[in-house]
Formats: structure tokens, C-alpha cells, sequence
């Protein structure tokens, strides 16, 4: 009814007796795969900012990007796309990769420095411009679960990245909307959101010299935010490095004032970025999205697709933009 | 960009450091407003199934329909839909209903008999029939949150009706779904899945004498179960007698599977029904989606709108089917 894809994982499943209300406890530093010294515990590394020339697979890396151990797709394989009487199946190639943010077990991306976010930035963009290359693959998501209750099984501070053979619902989605919008207007509807809420005023939280950072007319979530470049483009790995080193700056902000305003909240971070084959990179505006997870998702979100939100988007920016950092 | 509507509900609402990364502990009996001889501790009721002829908002109840106490929509006041620049608003005029399904603090939905059951199916119907007939009203959600995790804030058990003065997206892109293969076949999809499904036996979990409950294709979480009628038809709140007889009986058994499989997990539960002004009831099926809570939404979910699974429908049928009742 809806062409929405499931991927089926069961290499990431337990058994049904294993099932239990909340996930197993998150790993700590005892265990952590992503400590140096404890290289050999994840796959190995795809990439690492190092320095000193330090080996691969050894300490002395800032940022390391290896593959996810219990990846949701795979790259080998063929897509094998087939159906099964109305349904459609094909095998999961894609790419799922983590990205190690740093060394330090218990630094989080906020307490991180600006030049130290902008390093995880441009870890992001390198794979992303090199999964690019492989043509079956349609949208790479990047993300962060930030906090057990947000989906992270992991403490370490880490992104992840997915690279889909698909472009998602929640994408075209939101890449039709934007090309309606262009088509009636001849304007980018992300351009006009950004001049829109500059002018009010009453939704903005922090703005760099590349970057504005805002509470959404219409968030899903309470304290919901988020940053848009000032200037218009489409993709996130296409963007100069100034811009980076502002995106870097707001994203501090940001996350230092959720933090403080919220008590360290669980978050989830997602970019948004066009898909690499779309046509019309005139309509599409990408961003990064921030929510922090106060709320749970229950039956009305999942029946209707639209959101209850006890905190309107006006009181979350003058909370967070009265935080002194 | 999505047309997508968000609830801004600020009565609901906490202060910002009242925010915690968790909800507030289930109201356990003690306090708990929907046990008998606490009547007053909900607004007047609008229904409820008495036998006796006991006097309303004292106990003698079986099933008891009050106003949701902080209210996500009212009915009272205007639409008053306006535009904002580029956004879009409008008074949030609705209802939100909780049906009391037992005087029992202490029974769940899955323990109650199939007579208990279909009272309560009962309730719901004729909660939506009487809503029904205010024109503002455009779709009526009937759903269930069970234990803290799926969103429940008391204990005692209960299901919610929320009226809302727009079709949600989700039900907007099933119907569209449903029609564009109505349109190419002059079949209703959901009847295409009951009849392949039946044929295929390998995602069936029961069958009731108007009722098939199964493992979808695609299921978004492990052990998603639907549960639909045989017959045709486009609307809940329209089925006659035995259908809801033989819904009461597989949701009995499909709600004690899961409870006995998967140790009593938090659930949500969804009925789907056709808006009331879609004129096209030929291309609609309602069903009910029961969706146990064992995985957290993370970022992944949140980015693309697809989920990752980690338990086949398959091997989720096969392990509620061998469930003994």
C-alpha cells in the first residue's frame, strides 16, 4: 500500500525468549570496541585520521571509520530484485559503517572542540563521497543515536552511516514537497524558511556566520532543532569547508545547549541530504536535524504519522537560546 | 515540505527541566483514576455499559468512556485555519476519548474473556458511530497503549479514541496505496494479501471464522501481527455482530501468543478504518495492527521512514502459531 521497505536482519536478531522490554544494557568502557588499544574488536578500519603515521588497525587514529559488525546491508551480492505474488523482495546491498569520533571513551560530541566536530564532519563527507561511487546505491543516511534511550548499544561517542539501494519514503517524501514548492514558487522552500524565520525571530536558537540554528515551525518532538546553511545547496558532501567549520560551531551550541537546558538528554541527529542521482538540486536544501528523545513514540504517532508536542517550537528556542555557553 | 501536522499541545506539557529521559512512573492502583469508586477522579463520563441501572460516575460500570483529562484535541471552538508566511495553522478541534475497558485494575486486554473483549470493541464503535456526526471531524484513531514502554501512563487497563480534523498521513498514504491497486487490478489490495497469505500459510499465526491474524510481508517491528476480516469491507465502526465476535477471539489469542512468547512486552495497537468522507470504500480493508514493543526507534527509523527488522515474519508466525493457548 505504501512501497515501504523493511529490511529484514536477522544476523542482528536473537531469539524470541531473548526479547525483553528494553534493549541489553549498553557497553561500557570495559568492553569498548572503539577504545584504542582495542582495535582488534571491530572489523577492519575502512579509514582513520591519524596522525604520526601510526599504523591501521593500531592506536594513534582522531577519528576511525570501520564497518558496522552486525551490519543491517552488505555490500556484496547482487540486488537481485524479484517479487512474491504482490509483494517485492531484493537482497539488502548497501553499505553500514561507524564512525569513531574520537579516542576518548567519554567524551560526547558536545564536549568535543569546534575543530574536533568539524574532524567528524569531514570523516562524513570523505565516505560519503566515496560510497558514491558505487552506482547501485540510491541515498546514504548519516546519523547519530546519542544515549541508550535514543538506540544507541554503544556508549562511546560514534555516528553511523547507511547506504541504501533505495531512496526512503521520509527523503522523497520531503524532496517532493520541496520540488512542489519550487515548481509553484521558484524558490527554494528551505531558502524561505531560513529568511522567514530570521525575520520573526521567535524560533531561532543560534546562528554562525554559515549556519542558523532553529526550532521548526511544526516539530515532531519537544526541543526538536534544526541547522540549516545559509546558503543554498543541495548536499551535505558537496559543501565548502567554511561552511563545515560553522555547521561545527552551531552544532557545539546546539548540543551544549540541550544539555544544559535538559540534562544530557538522548538525542538522535540526522542529516539531510539530496539523493545522487536527483535532477533538481534547485528544490532541495540540505540540514541537520536534532532531536532529542524526552517524548516516547506510542499508538497515536504510529497510527496517524503526525505528533503530539507538549512544548511549543517558540518556548524550545527561548529556552535553548537563553542557555549561556 | 511533507504537509505533515503536529499536535502543539501545551497543557500536556512539563516545564523544561521537568523533562527526563524517561516518563514519569506508571499511576499504579492506589491513585489509579479508572478503578472503581474513583470516578471523580476523571471528567463526567460521556458512556458506559452499566447493568443494574447504577447511576453514572459511580461504580456498577463494565466498560466506562470518559474525556482524556489533558486532552490532545477539544471539541469546543472554531477551526479558524489561517496561514503564517509560508506555514500553516489551525485551532486543534477534535476529541480524545479513553475508553475504561474493565472495573479490574488488575486485568490486561489478553486476559479478559472474548465477551469482555467484544464489549469493548463494542464501546469503541459506538464512540466513533456518535462522533461521527460532527462534520468538522475528519478521522477518527482507535488505538491502545499497553505498559510504560509503548507509552501508557497508568496502568489500569484502557484504550484511546482520538477524533481529528484532518486525515492523518499515514492513513492518507494506505488509502492512495490501496487505491492505486484498486485502480490497476479492480481488487482491493488487503484482500489480495488475505487470499495470498491463506494460500502461502507460512506468515498465518490464527485463523477465527471471519478473522485471519498474520505476520505482515513487511513488518516494520519483530512480531508485528494484522488482523483482518474476510470480508470486505472499509470500515470498523460497520461490521456486523460476528465479525467483532471473531475479532474478540483472534485478538484474545494473538495478545496471549505474544504475551506467552515474548514475556508480557508493552504493545501499541491500531485500528485502521477509512476516513468518513472517502468515497471510495471499494479499494479500503480495516484491519488491526498490533505492534509489541521490543525494538527502540532510533535514528535509522527516524532519517528514512524504514525500519530494520530483526526477526522474519516467518519465524515470527512460526513461533506465535506454536504458541499453545
Amino acid at each position: 500500500m505504501t512501497g515501504r521497505w523493511v529490511i529484514i536482519s536477522t544476523e542482528r536478531g536473537a531469539r524470541p525468549n531473548e526479547f525483553r522490554f528494553e534493549r541489553p544494557s549498553v557497553i561500557g568502557r570495559e568492553f569498548c570496541p572503539f577504545c584504542p588499544g582495542h582495535e582488534e574488536l571491530t572489523p577492519p578500519e575502512i579509514m582513520a585520521y591519524r596522525q604520526g603515521g601510526s599504523a591501521p588497525n593500531a592506536p594513534g587514529w582522531d577519528v576511525r571509520v570501520v564497518p558496522n559488525k552486525f551490519p543491517a546491508l552488505k555490500v556484496e551480492g547482487a540486488l537481485d530484485r524479484e517479487g512474491e505474488g504482490i509483494f517485492d523482495r531484493m537482497n539488502g546491498i548497501g553499505a553500514h559503517e561507524v564512525i569513531i569520533e574520537t579516542p576518548d571513551h567519554d567524551r560526547t560530541l558536545a564536549s568535543m572542540s569546534e575543530a574536533e566536530i568539524e574532524r567528524v564532519l569531514s570523516a562524513c563527507r570523505d565516505r560519503v563521497l566515496d560510497l558514491k561511487r558505487d552506482w547501485r546505491l540510491r541515498y546514504i543516511l548519516v546519523f547519530k543515536n546519542h544515549g541508550a534511550a535514543a538506540g544507541a548499544t554503544l556508549e562511546h561517542s560514534h555516528s553511523q552511516l547507511l547506504a541504501l539501494p533505495v531512496v526512503p519514503d521520509f527523503v522523497r517524501e520531503e524532496l517532493e514537497g520541496a520540488r512542489r514548492h519550487f515548481e509553484a514558487k521558484e524558490r527554494c522552500v528551505f531558502c524561505d524558511i531560513v529568511h522567514q524565520e530570521i525575520a520573526a525571530g521567535r524560533r531561532i536558537i543560534q546562528e554562525t556566520a554559515d549556519v542558523i540554528a532553529l526550532a521548526p515551525y511544526a516539530p515532531r518532538f519537544p526541543f526538536e532543532t534544526w541547522l540549516l546553511p545559509r546558503r543554498h545547496a543541495a548536499r551535505f558532501e558537496e559543501a565548502p569547508r567554511h561552511e563545515y567549520e560553522s555547521l561545527a560551531r552551531a552544532l557545539k551550541g546546539v548540543l551544549m545547549r540541550i544539555d544544559r537546558a535538559l540534562e544530557r538528554p538522548p538525542y538522535n541527529l540526522i542529516v539531510h541530504s539530496a539523493p545522487f542521482a536527483d535532477a533538481r538540486p534547485e528544490a532541495y536544501h540540505w540540514h541537520v536535524e536534532v532531536m532529542p528523545k524526552l517524548t516516547r513514540t506510542a499508538g497515536f504517532e504510529w497510527g496517524t504519522g503526525f505528533y503530539i508536542n507538549p512544548t511549543s517550537p517558540e518556548e524550545a528556542a527561548r529556552v535553548l537560546h537563553a542557555v549561556r555557553l
